[in-house]
């Protein structure tokens, strides 16, 4: 019985939190409120509340939630290529992919949440920022497997292709919304590839 | 007399746009109000009544005026520099300042309102959306003269290189204000730099 209830919490809450992080890349992180996420799941306010007490533990849950999603959709495949150059552009692939699947009406919540809070301090912007560091930190990692295993040059500057390689995908989030009837995921692929081929001592690792 | 009420309206007007487009990199341009903008130069809401309507027009006001600050700020500095490769390195230079200048709280309104109005058609998404095609036109004028003076490889894709030129700006803007410890504006530079020296027969020109 109590575990059945814990069972349901559980699925209650991701159900809500998965709402949660749509919602936030239709109208905003800072737009999210706890009468929208319950009209949106049909479900009552004292409900949600049972899970987060304020709206700014919402945020935190949806930022967190977001950063699981993106592990799951765009990480753990890319994980399953080859270390090395293979895996950075897997990485870069995922993400385009993630961005141009519609799961997200917004195309990715940490794209529109990083720019909505650029100058709103506090603790989401602060949970925010610490995600944009793992994924360099996972960038960086990746980059410098790849010099190590003789794919990159040697001289690749891991924190410069890194500010690079992400740059690409960002643009890509905003542009492709904006800019429909132009290639922007096209111009987003081939920036990364012609990069990385250019830095690669084994470009034919690199298959478009 | 009616010149003198005609002259102080269009100041009025200047100095309530100025505002708007600081709050909107504050607090985002969906966000922006009246009472805010009433409150932050101190004047009645019924004084901004008498220059815009509705809040959409407020905002499509406040990016057509950020258009023009950005035109003076970013462009006609790089316009000065002659035309071809130089030109074009001088447009991301000044970008870069002005995002780094600290005059607009967020660095830059429209890499912000961009992001912002991405799920939210509408004609302020169609207004930014227009402003971006301005953008992205200009750069790819000033590739197309830097080709055809031969100062940049003939094989140079205007389009791609735009996006790319574009893309290390944006993510200039809100990288420098999530991770301000690290080199945000050098790899910004450098990420241009390169790249334009990677497609340029004369190298040389372009002085870090």
């Amino acid at each position: 019985m109590i575990d059945g209830r814990l069972a349901r919490g559980e699925r209650s809450r991701t159900a809500a939190l998965d709402a949660a992080v749509v919602l936030a890349t239709e109208s905003g992180l800072e737009g999210l409120s706890f009468n929208q996420l319950a009209e949106r799941l049909g479900v009552s306010k004292s409900g949600l509340f049972a899970h987060w007490r304020t709206k700014e533990e919402l945020q935190l849950a949806a930022v967190d939630h977001a950063e699981a999603r993106f592990t799951e959709r765009v990480v753990r495949p890319a994980l399953h290529r080859p270390r090395g150059v293979r895996r950075l552009w897997a990485l870069h692939e995922h993400r385009l992919a993630d961005i141009s699947s519609g799961d997200l009406p917004g195309g990715c919540f940490f794209g529109l949440a990083q720019f909505e809070f650029v100058a709103r301090p506090g603790p989401v912007q602060a949970r925010l920022a610490a995600a944009l560091e793992r994924w360099h930190a996972l960038l960086e990692r990746i980059i410098t497997e790849a010099v190590e295993l003789g794919e990159l040059d040697p001289g690749t500057d891991p924190q410069q292709l890194s500010f690079e390689l992400n740059a690409h995908g960002t643009a890509a989030v905003y542009e492709s919304r904006l800019r429909p009837a132009s290639n922007v995921y096209e111009h987003a692929r081939a920036a990364a590839l012609d990069r990385l081929r250019g830095l690669s001592p084994q470009p034919h690792l690199l298959e478009a």
